[in-house]
């Protein structure tokens, strides 16, 4: 059983991911962190909050974390792709809980220094908690036994714009601090979660589970489906957030490559785009280039059974009592 | 017949190149004009006046162009591809011809005025000096016929890092004007370069055209061979500046398709990239995104039959007298 922290900004797929790593049953959730994102940090904090309620999990604690990326200010999310309330508007009242009073970032460090490489951080959204947690105690990259995030597209082209993937664009310089830093990074981004996609008749069937979170999850992702109609002409919506835990709980559906990766930070087209050290030329000639000269090889997934991690998800969220 | 200006930077296989112009007999061509690049302008020059004293076409002027780009300084050039001398360090003597006094960008404009719509604008290095021209003379860009360069890698990684192609790498803001100005441009870039395979074998049936140009190329591209074995590890080269003729000669060998194009002019590893507006989402929605709103599009070439490009080569190499 992977011993977890998620840090998340929920947002709609954040939402149907949580729900699916509880329903699971695979993970020790030690506390969901919150970072701003889809939409603002108190709306992704609030909505956290409310996601423990639901899967009457609530003595799980909620970290509330960073505002704004780690330079600039947040951009104001996509409530067109996950509502106003981050829930599809379905504006359901607030916890009666609270965020604890240590922050994201430190929450991370006191779980990574009492759980010495036994803990998994899972990253859903910006990378900027985990970025602050490096910066405030480098060493936990030596003690955290992986990062697996939802991000990027090194292979393919990018969804906020032609470059850039949402999570990587909202703070490229966190991106490029937690994939410079020496802990091993799984890298799930759009190369495979946009081959791995949840058709409308799959979320029809999930929608057959009437428990509470299934219901407030399924209720908000109509406004998810709705984007993608609209905006990428599917019925039905890639598999993004879902993606990370499918990954933790059946590797074997996911090719890997290994390489050094480095993020445009700087302002312009292609700002946010996740570039791993890959040419026509002699590899190791292109990894000491010095942009990506002595960077640890990420683990990146470059393909997946993406059929296989539907029926997964199906199964998981249908089985449940959750 | 196309009536068009070379724009080059030779380098060995823009030699090559312009041997396949001359020998082809498909082209009027007005001049050549010359660029820093694979080495630097001075010897660019010289090179291109050798060229055509071993074609035995000295009447055809050359006009010397950029030695930097638009902003900053010439880095150098890759004389570990093309020799210190751009040409593989066979060390020719220098033509007795010299350089008409009117520089590249002004000869560019000049002809284009003396003959509107007529021109075609073959640029085979750096783009700098019809970024010049444009600046000089903006109306150029609704009397020129074609603007058609290797350049750029839309849909594959680069060359000279893995973001970007050599060539626009050069001068990333002079090839985004360029890809910005209402003139038609093709694009042939890496995505069908690398798909145009000169096999050592066809190299070796080349060389035994023993005219002076032919001589002279092959024996320079035996360096070149050797940078590819060394750096690519393949037996031959990609076939990129000739390319570019091969296009004109035989559009109906290569596949195009139509997008505006932005170039990350900033600096960093994402530098250079030629960025066409594609992504999953709705291909109308992305092209209102403002980097990409309002710009042309470029005919990029996709795909490529690549062994019919060689083929063709290799006949014209072969039958004509030079």
């Amino acid at each position: 059983m992977h011993k977890i922290i998620i840090d998340t900004d929920p947002g709609i797929d954040d939402s149907m991911a949580i729900q699916f790593a509880f329903a699971s049953g695979a993970f020790e959730i030690l506390g969901l962190t919150t970072v701003f994102g889809n939409v603002s940090i108190d709306i992704t904090t609030t909505n956290a909050l409310r996601l423990l309620d639901l899967l009457d999990r609530s003595e799980v604690p909620v970290s509330k974390g960073a505002a704004n990326p780690l330079e600039g200010v947040f951009g104001g999310g996509v409530p067109f792709i996950h509502g106003d309330d981050g829930q599809g508007n379905t504006n359901k009242p607030p916890s009666k809980n609270k965020a604890i009073s240590l922050p994201a970032h430190e929450f991370i460090i006191e779980q990574v220094m009492k759980f010495p490489n036994e803990l998994v951080l899972v990253a859903l959204g910006p990378l900027t908690n985990l970025a602050l947690a490096l910066r405030q105690k480098p060493e936990i990259q030596h003690k955290v036994k992986e990062v697996v995030l939802m991000g990027g597209n090194p292979f393919c082209p990018g969804n906020a714009t032609p470059a850039a993937e949402a999570n990587i664009l909202s703070d490229p310089l966190a991106a490029d601090e937690v994939l410079g830093a020496e802990w091993p990074v799984t890298m799930i981004g759009l190369d495979v979660t946009h081959r791995t996609l949840l058709r409308r008749s799959d979320f029809d069937e999930i929608t057959q589970n009437p428990s509470p979170i299934n219901k407030h999850v399924t209720s908000a992702y109509l406004f998810y489906l709705d984007f993608f109609k609209r905006a990428n002409k599917i019925e039905g919506t890639y598999l993004h957030d879902a993606s990370v835990f499918a990954y933790l709980m059946r590797p074997d559906y996911y090719t890997t490559e290994n390489y050094p990766v480095r993020v445009a930070t700087h302002e312009g087209v292609g700002r946010g785009k996740t570039w791993p050290s890959v040419g026509d030329t002699d590899q190791e000639e292109r990894e000491a280039l010095k942009p990506w000269k002595g960077r640890p090889k990420i683990n990146i997934c470059v393909d997946v059974e993406g059929e296989k991690v539907i029926e997964l998800l199906k199964s998981v969220l249908l089985s449940g009592s959750v």
